[in-house]
């Protein structure tokens, strides 16, 4: 696991042959064959739970011993019940209705061709991530549910782990007559390798983060293959006039506080100078009570006094932290105008009873993800029915918003015809 | 037209922004005011015709005087016909159905939550064509009919045609109350121009390249921004066991000899050894009577004795030309096995009335589009219904096959509650 191969680009090449081998299989497979597999796998897990916590152990003491952080060796860790709930999870997506082979449209045409579009899959998926032995069962059961080949790089933290869970997965897959190349994961935590998956143009079709901003902006930066990904989440919080005010104190304090960690997690608070007077004590009170800092623009301050002052610099921070920015507005017009400027196009919400403004933020406004008087931590893949995500796209190119096993799919066009040929 | 801006990197992220600013406009305009936009530009034209021939002859004896191909010089030249016609082209595009803000999905969660996905404007979109002044018409139409903003940069031999072309379209956004800047033509023949548009990331949303193999496979190299494009059609057309004689013969001239030069005519067929005694014949000599070389394997040339002796070379080759390769295999799963490694994952058809082989070909070949019992020829926005295209693309990534204005776009989603917050 930690030999690191002479010719890195020549070994991460292999994986990639070895992975589009894998796809010629799995993605003419039976639905029913990739579910056994993904059940297959989850047995495997729930069976040697304890030799995977031995596992993890080994990575959990070696990561204290190199000085990990505290949060970061939390993600690491695997017990009984997060061993249990990745089994489950693989399960779950087993559940899943079957992404490949479905009739996405279908229409005639004046020649008498009768055209039909059909989902396929879409290839090699990398997959670059941090200490997170779940992720390797997220996205490698993600991955064969939709007849595509895993390439997983988790964190050089989680190597022991990792290494069994993805083995877990290869074993499922074999069990049941699949190729187990459809999941690999990448034996050498050398970081070199990481580069040669971000150009591997035509071999690998399509890379996914997952991790912190430092992580998905170097793979950004350096990747010539397309990344499914989003570098940040600065969600904004709209309280129009027409909002009621216990819905708006709702879920300001669920959109903020519920998890402050996560991308749709609020960052901004905008409210109508309208109702400003009206509802921002309120709202700000409650956020307090729960723990929350509000940090305030001028015109907030002027109306609520004990407001840290905001300054240019929070309206684009991603505080990920129990810290939430304040900014009153004239009215609709300038709160988009600012969603547009500061939004990093990932989840907005607007909270009123105003068909009108309603109208104006979903119709101007380009986010992934656009809400209407409910909390922005609902933009996961798990509330969008999606059943599991591997991530959250803000790109605008194929993938947008919770990518679900269906996200990782592409499509061919299959055309009937019975002897047409086409006319000068 | 041919003024070189002194920073040319500054000069094309300049455009990249106006273009920027009219995405905001038209990508949440009316489809009337787009529509009305495109029957502007087209009355434009027809109006204009003396003044854009007068250019276009300008163009045309340039490029004569630098020895340009007759080929070339020939797809450069605008008459009577080509103008009407690509005025003609804008109403049929104004024609067709809204692609923008079109539900294309919609349901409800347990959380109460209803999900809509609807369909938006991708972006800012750089098309790198030849000289040909019809595509300044067409990819500008596409665009303006998909919200997007087109950065048209056309070979220097039809610099004049294309600057009048472009003042068409700008004028019928103007006249339609839209940012004329929804079309912009780069205003230079440096060649540096087309490589920053390449790596415009973050700032053009999708390069489309129109022409020949050099270009496409030059811009596949350098480029940075997604690029949607076919590098060549080495289609395929596949007569197995169970084929209707005569159905053979007609579907193979056609798709071979019906136009030679197009990306969807059929360069390689494969048929089955249990009919090639009987049917190779009399398909050899109906493509050889309508001028077609063939050239075939060793055992096709045991059955037919006037084939040109085909080599390795011939099976990776796209002719655009009257030449057809000939193969003679052994069953459907040879005749697959041959086109995964030597089709360009473009068009393939097969001729049978055998059901499996259908199944089997149309279910294992992952190409953009599998034909059944018709001609390869089909391939093509128009015959799908799609109106016009902007190109074929062969990646698997958004848009594959015929890109039209519906393929021009991304979806965002909009979520539509009554004051749910999410539990912890």
């Amino acid at each position: 696991m930690t030999e690191t191969p002479s010719d890195l680009k020549a070994y991460i090449d292999t994986l990639a042959e070895n992975a589009q081998a894998a796809v010629s299989a799995l993605g003419t497979s039976s639905g029913q064959a990739r579910n056994d597999a993904l059940c297959h796998a989850a047995a495997f897990i729930r069976t040697r739970s304890g030799e995977i916590q031995q596992a993890n152990r080994k990575d959990v003491a070696a990561a204290e011993a190199h000085g990990l952080s505290a949060a970061m060796i939390d993600r690491l860790k695997l017990d009984d019940a997060r061993i249990e709930a990745m089994a489950a999870g693989l399960e779950a997506i087993a559940a899943l209705p079957d992404p490949l082979g479905a009739k996405l449209a279908e229409w005639d045409v004046p020649s008498g061709l009768s055209i039909a579009r059909i989902s396929t899959a879409l290839g090699v998926i990398g997959i670059i991530y941090e200490s997170r032995p779940n992720v390797t069962v997220d996205a490698g059961g993600l991955c064969i549910k939709s007849g595509n080949a895993a390439i997983l790089r988790g964190g050089s933290d989680s190597a022991h782990s990792a290494a069994l869970l993805g083995q877990a997965m290869r074993d499922g897959l074999s069990k049941a007559g699949l190729p187990e190349d459809g999941v690999q994961l990448v034996g050498t935590t050398d970081r070199g390798a990481v580069g040669h998956m971000l150009t591997a143009v035509g071999k690998i079709d399509v890379i996914v983060p997952r991790g912190g901003k430092s992580l998905v902006e170097r793979i950004q930066a350096e990747a010539r293959v397309p990344v499914f990904a989003h570098l940040e989440g600065i969600c904004h919080s709209y309280v129009a006039a027409g909002a009621d005010r216990q819905m708006a104190i709702d879920i300001l304090v669920n959109a903020k506080m519920r998890r402050t960690g996560i991308c749709g997690a609020t960052e901004t608070m905008l409210i109508d100078e309208a109702i400003a007077a009206d509802m921002l004590g309120p709202i700000t009170s409650a956020l307090q009570e729960a723990g929350c800092e509000v940090r305030g623009c001028e015109k907030s301050r002027a109306i609520i006094d004990n407001l840290v002052p905001a300054s240019e610099a929070d309206w684009s921070c991603e505080y990920l932290d129990a810290i939430l920015s304040v900014k009153v507005v004239k009215n609709t017009k300038e709160a988009i105008a600012h969603i547009k400027h500061y939004s990093s196009g990932h989840t907005e919400s607007i909270i009123t009873a105003d068909s009108a403004a309603i109208q104006a933020f979903v119709t101007e406004l380009d986010s992934a993800i656009l809400m209407i008087n409910a909390s922005t931590q609902f933009a996961d893949g798990g509330e969008f029915g999606m059943g599991a995500e591997i991530g959250i796209a803000t790109g605008k190119l194929h993938a947008r918003g919770p990518v679900g096993a269906a996200q990782l799919t592409s499509f061919k066009y299959v055309v009937t015809g019975n002897g047409q040929t086409r006319p000068l």
